[in-house]
């Protein structure tokens, strides 16, 4: 579909205080919105986006030309109907399509590269509640994220527990845990170690550290699907040959598709991004903000909540989801919590799924 | 405990055939022995290694001064018992511990480097027979290995049915699975996209792929650990600090564990190995060397099988296990099998657990 508006930028009055310390100053938002907002501002859903993700949810990508990563659950008549909505999808900060981050020029001219703030979940969730802010949405219908958009959902339901009415978390989760940060970890690794990452100062170099991002992208992408899912969708079957090559070219189809993966994520996402926003992910653990007891983060609370997980999702399972709705239960929240069965591991919340429709439609509605 | 022999090569007459339909001529197989062979030649046991092990199964390993990698399951008096059993091991053909691999000099004199010919798990245990041919060992007490040593164990079973009494597979499959090619892809671009890798020839550069190995191994080590064994170890649990460091250092210890991992590996590996031992790795499907069906890989077989799962092992879940082992049913072989409870995940083979113990002792012994 068509985005009601493009490109839109929305400047941070201001400094935007972070975690860190620090503060970031002339910080602005990329965002695109779909459908109308009504006249008393009740019916906005602000859409948070993973990791590398982007405020295009439900229009074509100004770089690879495809559709919008949800396309198909946000539009007229879709689950998230923008006949009925007000749809709001922003480039977190630390991104780079648009929104500031490592890229981005600091006050001095130069990209901040590696001189970026290291920022969390909650600073671009800082972002997010500045430009509702800007927009006078006091009050959003919903906030709805899945991976590390449910960590936003939930950081905006933990610190602005007034700013949304419903928060629909998909295959999130409310910490990271050793093992997603060793994953993280192999990615920034892979990125540092390329020599054209040059501590981060290779934007004006004309090389990028694309070959380091490559392999962070294909390490990352495994852990998005499941075993069942590849070994449905390649198992061992060779790609373009008969036999065997006896040699290094990817002789298998799994081979040739994580290849893909990799160089064509090169195409469209910053190296320092990637750092930043796994750095962020990483730090990610709401029960330590709040003195290390998740049901305390949502004491404040009076939103809906609705927690969505897949069976074969091993990246963020589904006992993490339980121990959000555990501590949800313990505060007296409005809490429903679904398990949907599927086989594609953790990307199954992008793709189509007729009972995640329901479920995200009818909390919407309901 | 001190080899009987230590830096044993046997250089193996005429040429290697290999799986690929080239020879390799000049081949020699590093290989320690433990425990003394009894004059009929009966009490010999062969301990396959897995993809970065070596000979070094029970003595102290020459580069980095640690003890042998199963020394706690091979000694006098220990599950593997060298007061009874001649115990040998050898390191397979393409790795780098002297047996001959890509950094061995090819007949022109120079390292083969990617010259050498890729190999298959079959051809690793070709090597492996022509040793048991030149020590005289017409037949085994038993073949035993972890992980890609237990591929090696099924593959000799399957292809030289005679000469194993007994086969102990632990912690392995009878195929690389999508996930498992997957992951070693990973492992094989890190590799080739470091600068240093130069294709291959590093040898006389002075300059190693340290880089790229060590994002390998990284990745690869992930997939040994159990995420549960990883939260019980290393949790969110931060590295000599009290706080986040809001950069970008080894922060929490599972960081600062993996980068460990990483560099260490690298003392002591060879790059384009990694390369070669990935590949016949991922080549690995016994049912496919027989016409699609595992069962009739074994339909020769007068062995008795033992083969041991973990309920944590990711890498190669019990369902793998069960696959032979149903395999060896159909055929009627004579064949246990116990799924072990332990937290450690794929790595549990290499730790202690005194059920293992138990189960390696009364199998060499019943």
């Amino acid at each position: 579909m068509k985005p009601a508006s493009a490109s839109n930028l929305y400047a941070i009055p201001g400094e935007l205080p972070l975690d860190s310390g620090q503060n970031l100053a002339g910080a602005q938002i990329a965002y695109e919105t779909y459908g109308e907002l009504n006249a008393d501002k009740s019916n906005a859903i602000l859409i948070c986006h993973a990791l590398t993700g982007d405020q295009f949810v439900a229009s074509a990508h100004p770089i690879t030309g495809k559709p919008g990563w949800w396309e198909r659950m946000v539009g007229p008549g879709k689950p998230i109907d923008t006949d009925r909505f007000h749809v709001i999808c922003a480039n977190v900060i630390g991104s780079c399509m648009g929104s500031t981050g490592p890229k981005s020029l600091a006050p001095d001219g130069e990209p901040y590269a590696m001189r970026f703030p290291v920022i969390t979940i909650r600073d671009m969730v800082r972002g997010q509640v500045a430009l509702l802010d800007g927009l006078g949405i006091e009050r959003l219908h919903a906030v709805i994220g899945g991976s590390m958009g449910g960590m936003q959902a939930l950081s905006l339901a933990a610190n602005w527990p007034t700013r949304a009415q419903r928060v629909l978390v998909i295959a999130s989760t409310a910490r990271h845990s050793a093992q997603n940060i060793a994953f993280h970890e192999v990615g920034r690794q892979a990125i540092m170690a390329d020599p054209a990452w040059c501590d981060g100062d290779y934007y004006a170099s004309g090389s990028r550290p694309d070959n380091g991002l490559a392999v962070a992208r294909m390490a990352a992408h495994i852990t998005y699907l499941s075993e069942e899912g590849l070994t449905e969708k390649f198992g061992r079957r060779l790609q373009d040959r008969d036999a065997k090559s006896f040699g290094f070219d990817a002789d298998f189809q799994v081979e040739s598709y994580l290849r893909y993966q990799g160089s064509g994520f090169t195409q469209r996402f910053d190296a320092n991004s990637y750092l930043y926003i796994t750095r962020a992910m990483d730090y990610f653990d709401l029960a330590e903000e709040h003195c290390g007891k998740l049901a305390d983060a949502f004491s404040g609370t009076t939103a809906r909540f609705c927690l969505v997980s897949f069976d074969t999702d091993w990246l963020y399972p589904t006992s993490e989801s339980r121990h959000v709705v555990h501590a949800l239960n313990s505060t007296r929240a409005q809490v429903s919590f679904v398990e949907l069965s599927a086989s594609a591991g953790h990307d199954s919340f992008l793709l189509p799924h007729d009972q995640l429709d329901r479920v995200v439609e009818g909390f919407l509605n309901g």
